[in-house]
């Protein structure tokens, strides 16, 4: 069995039912799809179809094996292996995702910091290196670097982003408040935490 | 003209609109509804819409005048009156979120950091002032603090989240990957960029 069968939506959504199965209490050996449909918001009926590509139906009255459906969540996001991410910009946000370390338990491991500056890259404040960014691409090959991680400002977001493409990374992460380029077959998630905030402050009476 | 009319899901939207536009060469004095629409990955009709709610409608062959546009979307989403927030849980990411001045251009100032370690308190690198956790009730009353962000563990998410609430905020942005509580009329904001970075990864191949 691999992730490539089920469709993308699906795919999408099985971090999120991984995430939430682990945050149950130690307690929970058995859970039922209504439960982690109503935790999750999710209507049932999708949960099921989701959980059903990947670990099977749940037995009738009880429900799935908590171990059981985290052990194949994992199996099929390929997180028994990890994905090696490189990180561009090591300012203070750049340097907080360096240190922190849930990542790894998704499957993904940011091995180093790159940046520009000097004074950065000696400052040495993070559990992770910060290399010199004219090192970016030995490092990224010698590693088997798959993955980037840009948090650089807006003026020097797209080259940075040019910079990954040519090293072979084929996913990008944006927190650059942009919309980068990127030639097809290259991923692109934006992360625009300033949007998040504006769309909760829309809300607010 | 309020805001109040305007369907959640268009006002959810609006705000990309703007960081849109704001975005764009300033040699753009018009863009057409298409232009936006491309830019943004929307639907042409729905771009249209929502534009219509907050300015009117574009002119026919010249479409939209960018000057006026941002103004009427900063107008509609309240951005000439800035919404106090504070911050709990002065860690890199706090910190990092704290000395972040790209909030204000949406409407949202990130006025104090509360955390309840002396040392942190103490450390003084940001731009703005770390207090202590005792003082939080206090100075969100003093400071009509509506909206309040959580950085802390998970193990003390929650905790914080309440007192939150019992300090009158309205509105909280969670990035503890965990899933909170609040009472009706809370609007709560998720934020996991571990999930985020795990979507990422689920895709590539």
């Amino acid at each position: 069995m691999n992730g490539y069968s089920i469709p993308k939506a699906t795919l999408g959504r099985l971090p999120l039912y991984l995430e939430y199965l682990r945050n149950l209490s130690e307690s929970h050996r058995t859970i039922s799809a209504t439960a982690i449909a109503n935790g999750l918001s999710l209507g049932e009926v999708q949960v099921r179809k989701d959980l059903a590509a990947v670990s099977g139906a749940g037995k009738p009255k009880v429900g799935y094996e908590c171990d059981k459906l985290i052990s194949d969540l994992e199996r099929h996001l390929g997180y028994e292996k990890l994905t090696n991410a490189v990180l561009v910009g090591a300012g203070k946000l750049g340097r907080a995702l360096l240190d922190y370390d849930g990542f790894e338990k998704f499957g993904v491991k940011i091995v180093a910091g790159f940046d520009c500056k000097e004074r950065v890259i000696q400052m040495g404040d993070t559990s992770k290196s910060i290399l010199p960014i004219k090192n970016l691409k030995s490092y990224c090959k010698e590693n088997e670097v798959k993955l980037g991680i840009i948090t650089v400002g807006q003026a020097s977001a797209q080259d940075v982003c040019d910079k990954l493409v040519e090293c072979g990374i084929t996913a990008i992460w944006n927190f650059a408040p942009c919309i980068l380029k990127v030639p097809s077959g290259v991923l692109l998630k934006q992360e625009n935490l300033a949007l998040s905030l504006a769309h909760l402050k829309s809300q607010l009476s």
